[in-house]
């Protein structure tokens, strides 16, 4: 393997390269699935101990791909997505061996019966197959996916971003190698990535050689894989989270979880992007969010009632560049930062109505005591996730008891929220008789 | 509504037409979304009756499509799909009554916990939203969906065959009547068919409104849905089903069981297309299996080894005809008809390598008494169902008791094998905390 850059060949080779990597990887994932657990932990924890044992040959390949960001101008926030340190391949290392430690999903018995005629049904659940992933310039991603596809029992065809094609090379060369001194396929990891962007498209339209789609990164890519792929995608989605404060909130709970859901960790899709507050609870929450948020720093975009609620404060104590009005555009973002939008409702159905009208249908929030409200709000919203006292934050594999995350759907066919391994397999049906005929 | 036939609007009116009708669509779900089994099951009887009682009505519309079809030369097998009678009409609405009995998939728990940390996590079944549905000419899917989609808290957005467009006007116009009537929202149930087939096409790319598209018909039809659509598609896939008579096959049960899987009914998904024998079971199946075959007037399309086992026995029958070569095309094909293609093979690897290469994944089946040989197919056939001493044509719905069936899914995302009510819902995530923010 080279460690070729972003090169852009023809559609027509695009096509023959996926197609080939792809049947590559189909005879491998057959391979591998009939293997058992302990053969796929065991090459797990061997392709730890060889990115640990490699890291040199890494981290060569990755300061190529760093000088050519450099280079281009690439912004710091992205370099620091593609730099990889002794630290930062040890962390990624340590997460193949917590994988490992996750349950097996496949030969999971989903569901059973015995049914009248004597026939005896399951469903169990089964590999996808081979998995296609396009994805941004985030070396981490490589290993991950190659990982969680290999624990589950599926082959992967990786089509990395082309500012991390150095770094993707070496390290799928040190996992291909690792595979193969494991005893398992190699192919059960490949890269379309010689073939350039003409590889993504390739792959969007290997219908019968790719299963499955899964596309990571921003939205834009996001959507462009959605709108382009006939293959079936898993969609990934963006998330404008809000917050609904109700008339029968804990106060001072609100306090801590809109600041928690704010700025716990900024720029990741489950924050908090709006605080809704019934009018009742206004005058007393507001001043008090607003005092905490403002101290770490948080630009509050609020309609004319909330900002009725927070002039006065703000100007007191210096901080009017911290209020500011907030227009219909408000409603729509998803900051990624340190800024907020602030609304007034008057009923718990405005909190409602103003969350199927903005919502990217992430994660919603509903603090508060009363029991009728919460239950209108978690039967009224359709989300992937609501929170009921508790912060958006929480809606994240690890923290719901998953494991492993594979990303977070907002789509509602196949897997929605948090996916982990079984987002990564499918079912099928295994129906025992006796020389059973259908009447 | 008017009777309006395929009429070919601009795709500017008809993505108009889509846009209004999926958004009025979804107003009706959010209603229905909050009622719960008993008024749902109520509308389904009430469904039931109006089609009953306005049966002179509805046949009085199916005349006129079908005095269409034959003036335009309609091959009587698709005017029987197209034709109503009042026995028809009476047992489609039986289909909505045996609907209400389903258990309602809507609020079942999939899985929960409690979390070290004290949330309380549960994913709940909770309604697809907007479906939209693309067909061909058969009136009775016209209610079949609708009840199905009613029954699992959907609203449908329809577009039928042109050749049934009289039809579906007049069912579809008794249907909103008695949804209003039962004090639901008429708009759970409407249709975009005055749009002609740019209706369909602007469905295929209502991404947004509508949540998922699913088209029912001919391999053609699912094909183009498929290929266009940016909205998410639960797609119904062909069989190419293939029965494996193993080394240590019950010889006799083996009979019975490609007799039913070919010909109990011909032209279903479900039935058998390809007969593999393993070497060792030749000399003494093939005899008996084609005498039974050849009486229900199946031909055989045998490769060298098979006819070796037959060229007497079917000369000295007179059934030579019954007995050709197979060639290639032959393993491709899913006939519909009372042909069948047999194949010897060496091992049981050979048999699931030619299933790999042949099959369209719907079902295969094994027969055999031999442990290691069923382990071996079963896990062996990537299939969505897999009949171990028991005939493909079990592969159903109503047979493995999902009861009602949308339809059956060759595909792995989101539904594999025959789909029930479950197949058009989603699951929410519900988090409950006690103030909980994350550490």
């Amino acid at each position: 393997m080279t460690t070729s850059t972003a090169a852009t060949g023809s559609a027509d080779d695009a096509e023959a390269l996926v197609a080939t990597t792809a049947r590559a990887a189909r005879q491998a994932q057959r391979v591998l699935a009939g293997l058992n657990r302990e053969r796929k932990d065991a090459a797990l924890h061997a392709l730890a101990d060889a990115l640990t044992a490699r890291t040199e040959a890494i981290l060569a390949a990755n300061a190529q791909d760093l000088e050519r960001a450099r280079e281009s101008g690439m912004k710091p926030g992205l370099i620091d997505r593609l730099a990889l340190s002794t630290d930062r391949i040890a962390a990624i290392a340590d997460s193949l061996r917590e994988i490992a430690a996750l349950p097996d999903p496949v030969g999971e018995i989903v569901d059973g019966q015995t049914l009248p005629n004597g026939l005896r049904v399951r469903r169990v659940r089964v590999p996808l197959g081979v998995v296609g992933m396009i994805y941004e310039a985030r070396p981490n991603v490589t290993v991950d996916v190659a990982a969680l596809t290999l624990k589950s029992g599926n082959a992967v065809v990786l089509r990395g971003g082309s500012a991390a094609a150095a770094t993707n090379a070496a390290i799928i060369t040190v996992l291909r190698d690792a595979l193969a001194a494991a005893g398992l396929p190699a192919d059960l990891v490949t890269t379309v990535d010689p073939a350039g962007r003409a590889g993504a498209t390739a792959l969007m339209h290997a219908r019968g050689l790719i299963d499955v789609l899964v596309p990571r990164g921003g939205a834009g890519l996001i959507r462009a894989v959605v709108e382009e792929s006939s293959v079936p995608v898993i969609e990934t989605g963006s998330g404008n989270c809000h917050v609904y404060v109700d008339a029968a909130a804990d106060l001072a709970a609100a306090v801590d979880i809109i600041v928690n859901a704010k700025t716990q960790r900024v720029g990741v899709c489950n924050a908090a992007e709006t605080l809704l507050v019934h009018r009742s609870a206004a005058s007393a929450y507001l001043p008090a969010a607003a005092d905490a948020l403002w101290e770490r720093g948080v630009t509050l975009h609020a309609d004319a009632a909330a900002r009725a609620c927070l002039e006065e404060q703000a100007a007191a104590q210096g901080r009017a560049e911290l209020l500011v009005e907030a227009t219909e555009a408000d409603w729509e973002t998803e900051y990624g930062s340190l800024d907020l939008a602030v609304r007034v409702v008057d009923t718990i159905d405005d909190a409602i109505a103003h969350i199927t009208a903005y919502s990217t249908g992430h994660t919603e929030a509903v603090l508060t005591q009363d029991v009728t409200a919460m239950n209108r709000f978690v039967a009224g919203v359709d989300s992937a996730a609501i929170m009921v006292n508790a912060s958006t934050r929480f809606t994240d594999g690890g923290q719901l008891g998953l494991g492993a995350e594979l990303g977070i759907s907002t789509q509602k066919l196949h897997a929605r929220g948090p996916m982990g391994l079984a987002a990564l397999t499918t079912t099928k049906w295994v129906v025992e008789g006796e020389g059973h005929v259908r009447p």
